[in-house]
C-alpha cells in the first residue's frame, strides 16, 4: 500500500509510491564526463568573466589574474540587475517591480575536473566561507531581504557549465518557499513553544530509521516525506536560525562532503541541486526558524501530476534511502 | 531591466528576465519521434492493460476488444491504491495516511501516430467527455476530495509511453497547489465580491497583449506571471468554478486543439505538461473560483534556484509569448 505523507515544514503532502518502488539502480540519469574545452572558469581565463567581487588567493596575486584557490564573480547572464530601484507599482490588478538584485557564480576551485564532493575538504570550507562573506556583504544593500545560495551539478540539474560552481541570488522580495516554511515553523512554535526543526531533530535521533550520518554539530537525515528519491537534509544540531553565524565551517564541511561523497557512490554520480535555507535578513535571530542544507538528487521527472497539484510521488521510502546512504562505503 | 511579476492566483512571483531573453528557436527540447514497436495502448492489444473502466466502441464491439475509439483503464502502476480506508494516523510528530486514491489512464485515440493536436476534433470531444464522465463517476467515492486531470507529452515532460494518453489521479486531499488558488480567491473575492479569474479576463481582454485566442466561451492566455515560456491558460468567459457542468465539450475542443496546434507550431513539437484546475468536490459551486486549463511547453530545467525558492526565471516575456502564438500560421 502507498503511503501519504505530510512534509511538517512545507506542509505538502508526498505520496511515497511503493508499487513503483525504486532502488539506487533503477534510475537512469548520470552525469555526463566532462568533456573539457575551453572553460571561463579555469585558471588563465580570468579574463573572460566579469571581474572577481571576492577571491581567495593564497599566493596574493592581483585580482583577475591566476592564482586563486576560489572566486566569485557576477553572473554573465545574471537573471536581476543589480543597479537600480525597485519601483514597486501595478498594471491594472498586477503587480510588478524592477527585477533589482544580486545574481553571483562561486568558481569553487581552479581545478576543472574536480567537485565538491572529490575536492580537497580545506577547499569545501572555503566554498562555506565565500557564501557567508558574500551574505554578509549583500546584507547591508537595504533594496534586499533575502540571500538564496544553491548549487546545480550536471546538465539535468540545470547546470550549463562543468567547472564545479555554486551560485548565490539576492532577492528584494522573501521566497514563497522560505516564506511557508518560516510561517509553518512559526505557527508550530506559537503553539508549542519548540522550535518544529529541533523537535524533528529529537524525534529523528531516538527512531535512527532516517538518520544518514551525524558529527558533533550536524546531523543528516533523509527527510519523512521526501519530494523526490534520496532527498537529504543537512541540520545543525543546536538552534540556529540563521546560516552558521559563528563561522565554524569545518564541521560543516565534513558533513557535506561526506554526504556528497555517499550520493555519488550510492546513485553513480548523480546531477543534484542543492540549496541553503536560512532567515530573512529582517529576522536573523529567531526562536522558531532553522537553517539548513536540502540537496535532491535529479532522479525523477516533474510531470502534469506535479506541475498541477504540488504534491509530489517518490518511489523510494526515506527509511531505504537513509540506508543506502548508511551503507555506502565511501 | 528583468522584472518581478506576481501572478495573483497563486500569489508566486516569478522573475521575467529579458537579459537572457528567448525566442522560441532558442529552445533545444523536442518531442522525439515516435519509435513504434509493441505498444499496450494500440487497438488489438487491450489484454496487455487493466481491465477498461470506460469506452467508446462506436461499434457495439465487447469491452477490452478492438472496436474502440477511446479507452479508460487503470494505470499498471498506480502511485495510489483503489482498495482500503484512509486510516489517517500519526508517527510521532508526523502525519500519514494510506496512499488511497485512483490513477487512470485515458487513451484517447486508437492511431498510434496521432495526438491530442492532430487527431479528428470529434476525439478531442470524446477525450473531454471522458473526463467529465470519470470524475462524475469518482465523485460518488467519498474517500476522494478531489480529482486531478493531466497530460504528459513526450518523453521530457515525463511520459514514459509515446501512444498518446492524458492521465488522472482522484485524491483524498485537496492538492497543496489548489488549495493555495482557493485560498487566494477568496481572499481576493472577500475584499472586492468579484471572482479574481473574471476580473483577469476583462482586463486582458481590454489590454489584448496577452490574449492568444478566443471563441464564443473560452479565452486563451498568457498569464502575467508565468512560471516558464509560452505557458498558456485557457478559461471559460463565464464564471464557472467546475470543470465544464453542462457537458457542452465543442467549443472547448475546438480552443484546446487550436492553442496546441500553435504551440507545435511555434515551439516545433515542444513535450508539454497540460492540468485541469477545478473546484474541489466539497465546494463545486462557488462564486470565488473559476477553472481552467494550464498548459505548459517543457522548455527549461527547474534548478536550484527553483527548488529552493520556489520563484521561476522565465526568459520569455508573455507578452512575446502571446504574440508568436497569436501569428502562428496553423
Amino acid at each position: 500500500m502507498p503511503e501519504l505523507r505530510k512534509d511538517p515544514i512545507s506542509s505538502r503532502w508526498v505520496i511515497i509510491s511503493v508499487e513503483r518502488g525504486k532502488r539506487p539502480s533503477d534510475f537512469g540519469m548520470r552525469i555526463s564526463a566532462k568533456k573539457g574545452g575551453f572553460c571561463a572558469f579555469c585558471e588563465g581565463n580570468e579574463y573572460t568573466t566579469p571581474p572577481e567581487i571576492l577571491a581567495f588567493r593564497p599566493d596574493k596575486s592581483k585580482p583577475n589574474t591566476p592564482g586563486w584557490t576560489l572566486r566569485v564573480v557576477s553572473n554573465k547572464f545574471p537573471a536581476l540587475s543589480i543597479e537600480g530601484q525597485l519601483n514597486r507599482q501595478g498594471e491594472g490588478m498586477f503587480d510588478k517591480m524592477n527585477g533589482v538584485g544580486a545574481h553571483e557564480v562561486i568558481v569553487e576551485c581552479p581545478d576543472h575536473n574536480l567537485t565538491l564532493s572529490t575536492m580537497p575538504l580545506k577547499s569545501v570550507e572555503d566554498v562555506l566561507w565565500a557564501f557567508h562573506y558574500r551574505i554578509t556583504d549583500l546584507k547591508k544593500d537595504e533594496r534586499f531581504r533575502y540571500v538564496l545560495v544553491f548549487k546545480n551539478e550536471g546538465y539535468d540539474a540545470g547546470s550549463s557549465l562543468e567547472h564545479t560552481h555554486s551560485q548565490l541570488i539576492a532577492l528584494p522580495i522573501v521566497p514563497h518557499l522560505v516564506s511557508e516554511e518560516i510561517e509553518h515553523a512559526r505557527e508550530y512554535y506559537g503553539y508549542k513553544e519548540r522550535c518544529l526543526f529541533c523537535d524533528i531533530i529529537r524525534q529523528e535521533s531516538a527512531a535512527r530509521t532516517r538518520v544518514i550520518s551525524e558529527n558533533d554539530d550536524f546531523i543528516v537525515l533523509a527527510p519523512f516525506a521526501p519530494r523526490s528519491p534520496f532527498e537529504t537534509i543537512i541540520l545543525p544540531k543546536k538552534h540556529a536560525s540563521s546560516f552558521l553565524p559563528d563561522g565554524n565551517f569545518g564541521l560543516l564541511a565534513e558533513i557535506l562532503q561526506r554526504t556528497l561523497k555517499q550520493i555519488d557512490k550510492v546513485l553513480n554520480l548523480p546531477p543534484y541541486n542543492m540549496m541553503i535555507h536560512t532567515s530573512p535578513f529582517k529576522d536573523e535571530n529567531n526562536e522558531y526558524y532553522h537553517w539548513h542544507i536540502e540537496i535532491i538528487p535529479k532522479l525523477t521527472k516533474i510531470a502534469g501530476f506535479e506541475w498541477g497539484s504540488g504534491f509530489y510521488i517518490n518511489p523510494t521510502p526515506p527509511e531505504e534511502a537513509a540506508r543506502f546512504m548508511r551503507e555506502a562505503e565511501i
